[in-house]
């Protein structure tokens, strides 16, 4: 067998996200078609981040084992060839055959969009969290000061309280079934005007690992601090608390880009 | 009747360009339903420019006569909630009945994007031209240089040839019938590193008024300069000639965007 590992970037907005699902429409499964058409069998797709329905990637970590060898460069023009337009290979390389690219990961890191604006912006629509304005306003013009918003300071000062190595089990869907809920974030970046556009924010958060749902309710929380309902210290004692009703709502799952999986075995 | 001026954004990958086609989706026909939804009468909607199949728009111009007065706070969030995702209206105000926005166009942008990519980016598909390095590069790697892919400087050299007042004749699709293609640019710039992104180009040009075509035939001609299939001489040469065949290809209608249009009234 051949190992090959691949880049994946996704538009997650068509997809019941990642994982094979019978029935439904997932990332994995497109892969594993179009693989399966180029190596001439059934082949097994393993991913690093098993990601949610609407979750979009520009850096999912995949691998496959081929019984036909085929070059790195071929696999890339080959597999863009066949998938649909909302899913392509960044970059394909030779690997040892077996390789598990969840047991690889050392880091990774997402971003979560929020648009402000008083109307929302079609080119965004599943792309990033629209917020209007803290307190309406009528003429519907641009934005003066982002702080007619979202407070950035006091975001700021409530992603600095997640940093380091903390219980997130009050960041996590209740579906999340893990015993170890102990992760290390090593940053947590408010950006303002990203993408040079005055009207959008990131919040990127670069860990170990993510429970369930973690970045999404990450963001929900910091919102909810940026809107004034809830302090940098109420973040502190929810993560003392482990209660997940401590914690803010999910942020929804448009907003959010698996941006990149740094590995283990990169020099 | 009350006259009612907005400006509307949509993505243009869903859309049969902006005019109302009998059996078609248009941006026109979404926005009549809509305001004949709130005005409770068939209202027709008179857009500034009339983009083609698959263009988007930040900032159409457009304006309608309601004969139910509501205040323009009332038209931006109602059209908000009538209308289809792909299209919104930023912002709405009161304007003189029977205001034609085609007339009270003063100068239009027009952006338009350029992916620099050894594979196609899914969340880029229908919204940038995807162009592969000059020389194939064997392990998809990302660029060093964007001189791998595109020659900014000789696309620059070649834009401004394009600046001032000329007969754009060359630069219009054959479908176009106007007997007057004199039109000035005056600005013409090719932006790197557009959005914060090295591997996505931004082609922006502020014009009076533009043909048919005109603005996808000119990043059609400024590509073929960045890969040094032509030179900003050509360029001068099929202005003066005049002839559709001496520009460059037509560049495809996802990547382009109508950025603003400013109006005569305006202070």
């Amino acid at each position: 067998m051949h190992g090959v590992r691949v880049v994946v970037a996704y538009d997650g907005a068509g997809f019941a996200g990642w994982q094979r699902q019978p029935g439904q429409r997932t990332v994995q499964s497109e892969l594993e078609a179009a693989v399966a058409a180029l190596a001439g069998a059934d082949v097994r797709v393993r991913g690093a981040s098993r990601t949610d329905s609407g979750v979009h990637a520009l850096g999912q970590l995949a691998a496959f084992d081929s019984p036909r060898a085929i070059p790195p460069y071929k696999w890339l023009r080959g597999l863009n060839g066949k998938l649909p337009p909302d899913v392509a290979v960044r970059s394909a390389e030779a690997c040892e055959a077996g390789y598990e690219p969840r047991f690889d990961a050392r880091a990774k890191t997402y971003r979560y969009l929020l648009h402000l604006g008083p109307a929302r912006d079609p080119l965004l629509r599943d792309r990033a969290w629209h917020l209007g304005p803290k307190r309406a306003r009528p003429t519907g013009g641009r934005p003066t000061r982002t702080s007619d918003w979202l407070d950035l300071d006091a975001m700021r000062g409530a992603a600095a309280e997640l940093l380091g190595t903390h219980d997130f089990r009050a960041f996590r869907s209740a579906h999340d079934p893990r015993e170890q809920t102990v992760r290390t974030l090593w940053r947590a970046d408010v950006i303002a005007h990203f993408g040079g556009r005055e009207d959008v924010l990131a919040i990127e958060v670069r860990g170990d690992a993510f429970l369930h749902n973690m970045m999404r309710i990450i963001a929900g929380t910091l919102v909810e601090v940026g809107r004034g309902r809830r302090t940098a210290r109420d973040v502190a004692a929810s993560l003392a608390s482990g209660a997940r009703a401590d914690a803010g709502e999910t942020a929804p799952p448009g907003g959010l880009y698996l941006v990149e999986i740094e590995r283990r075995s990169e020099t």
